[in-house]
């Protein structure tokens, strides 16, 4: 959100190389305010899937919990352990936004599961709220909610383990991940684990109806800014046309470009789904997510078809980017597609995605590439 | 919004006794960003009632614009003039946001109605496309656009008016005036006028069936929390009920106490209007602006029924703060309404209004009074 017009500028890089400084004001303004509403923090605790990985996962795995040390941000969990097991939580995570347990329910179930101590940090004023919960849950002497972001506090020791819940819309959304690392590197122990552990993503062609009705909803806007054009013009003496280009490419963009959350049944992928990116999320640091690229071949599976966009999800749900037009594919054909992701210059919390999509008909026939870039916001 | 979880801040004032340091960075992010879609300069366009009234105002007046020198932030134009004449459009002017003519379009007319010269000054990048409008309708030797806001720019001399559409809901809302006095005492000729000229907020007493609508609303939203709570600690082992305090304040809030913006049908109005506030935009400070207190008597002359809130507007729309419960009145009672709004410590350009109503029955009865606090957001 370009703020060049104003004067000079409190900026903070995030370490690595290549990156747009980060404005921390800004930021805070943008991004953090809304998770600062217990209707929020409702909306996301009452998402039973997610709910239901997390608890599993902390109560499962005692062995991580039990007399160890935690911490945790909105979502940190730290424990002292001894190997590192494979936790399978993961594939159960709803893509629902990054928000998570501001409210304090990771840390108390940390607690809850032996943990010796939990130390539980909250950027926006839930902790407040976070605070009350553990003291009426009876953890005060476990669970230590600090106020803070975590890339400035300091805790009194390294922990065990970290939980937090980080993920966007097509796992990256919100660059929280950044905060996960910055957590990782500055407390976790050499021996600790990470909750979760794992994260792979996903991308695959699909049909869908809203191919269509995107393209509706674009040409009606369009055809209201024709009249607008007009009725400037005859009431008012002033032409507006040669803004229509520019019109154009901003509902383009809106309309056409911006990638949609959806629910999408099965059917309605038509190919094979490949993973475009694994993280392990006690290594991964931010220049592996700073930029991601892929080749990948899909096969239709599906018959003779519509192809309509991408699916890409992490586990179980989607992501959507369509296709303007749609193709007609057919059972047998392969999809050859170089898939890259880079984060918005304008608020880096946001992502830009470009794919270029081969068409090897089963015929023999090549339909040559086609590139087009999505956003999503 | 709260930024004190962060490190340093970049603060200016803006100037005045008793104001919180407004942070342009994340003043910026927050409210100019969506002012830099054309989609929403259309909207405002759009307005016919607006557009109207500013478009009259410029060419019923050809006095204040041929051959002078104008200025123009989003919507300055200054001109060289002798006189001050009453400028009687603003009567006609929607309460529709402080949006305006990002695109250049006051600028434009002014150009048209004989001004010499003319500065658009646009703190977004819809300056381009202002430039770009200016060029197409040929006034590109009249009107000079300046991408900046009016706080930073330099004008390379003094105007004769300032035109600007500056008004939020119930007048005040996002504090866009601080701007058009600061462009008036840094750029207006001691003979210089403004456009508009004078702004009145009204309010009166009203009936209407939003009332209970909200409060379902809040009810509806109550009871979901206590499913949730429930839920919550049947599921997964952890008590939540005492945050329904703190969730029960923030939904009263947001339904009951937060203003709507809303059309009115004038027997709607259920007893006398008065004005809370005149401003004269040629000599007013933001001093003037910052807390407003009026006490004013309203006398019901709609037989019986139900008090429901009050309605705030200026000029011809209306801005609605609902009672609850509502009261019963009567003809023939009056209201004797303490007024007072000021600026939200959190975000300057949201406002924060409290009423004191008492109700004096023609019986001679008297209701005690009762204070609300009411949020414009």
């Amino acid at each position: 959100m370009g703020s060049s017009a104003n004067g000079s500028r409190t900026a903070t890089t995030n370490g690595g190389a290549g990156r747009a400084p980060v404005d921390k004001e800004v930021d805070f303004a943008n991004y953090f305010c809304t998770y600062a509403f217990l209707y929020h923090q409702k909306e996301m605790l009452s998402d039973r899937v997610r709910m239901d990985a997390y608890y599993d996962a902390v109560f499962r795995n005692p062995s991580h919990f039990l007399g160890k040390w935690l911490a945790f941000q909105k979502r940190w969990v730290f424990v002292r352990k001894f190997r590192r097991a494979p936790i399978g939580f993961q594939r159960r995570l709803s893509t629902h936004a990054s928000q998570g347990t501001g409210s304090g329910i990771l840390a108390i179930w940390s607690a809850q599961a032996g943990a010796r101590k939990v130390y539980a940090v909250e950027a926006t004023k839930m902790a407040e709220h976070a605070r009350q919960l553990v003291k009426e849950n009876k953890l005060e002497d476990v669970v230590e909610v600090i106020e803070g972001s975590i890339e400035d506090v300091t805790l009194p020791e390294k922990v065990d383990v970290i939980i937090s819940e980080w993920m966007g819309y097509f796992l990256l959304r919100e660059s929280m991940f950044d905060s996960v690392i910055c957590a990782r590197d500055r407390w976790l122990k050499p021996t600790g684990v990470m909750y979760p552990s794992h994260a792979r993503m996903w991308l695959a062609p699909i049909r869908t109806g809203l191919s269509k009705h995107k393209m509706e909803d674009y040409e009606g806007c369009m055809k209201d800014w024709r009249f607008f054009v007009e009725d400037t013009h005859n009431y008012y003496g002033v032409d507006m046309s040669c803004l229509t280009k520019s019109f154009s490419e901003e509902q383009k963009k809106y309309y056409l470009q911006t990638s949609l959350w959806n629910n999408l049944h099965p059917n309605q992928v038509i190919g094979t789904a490949a993973i475009i990116k694994e993280l392990d999320c006690l290594t991964a640091t931010v220049d592996d997510i700073l930029n991601l690229q892929a080749s990948i071949k899909s096969s239709i599976n599906a018959g003779d078809t519509r192809f309509c966009g991408f699916g890409g999800w992490f586990d179980v749900h989607f992501r959507v980017f369509l296709l303007h037009p749609s193709a007609l594919v057919h059972e047998g054909d392969d999809l050859i597609v170089d898939f890259s992701m880079s984060r918005s210059k304008e608020n880096h919390r946001l992502m830009e995605v470009e794919l270029n999509c081969e068409i090897r008909q089963s015929s023999g026939e090549l339909i040559p590439p086609s590139r087009k870039k999505f956003y999503i916001e």
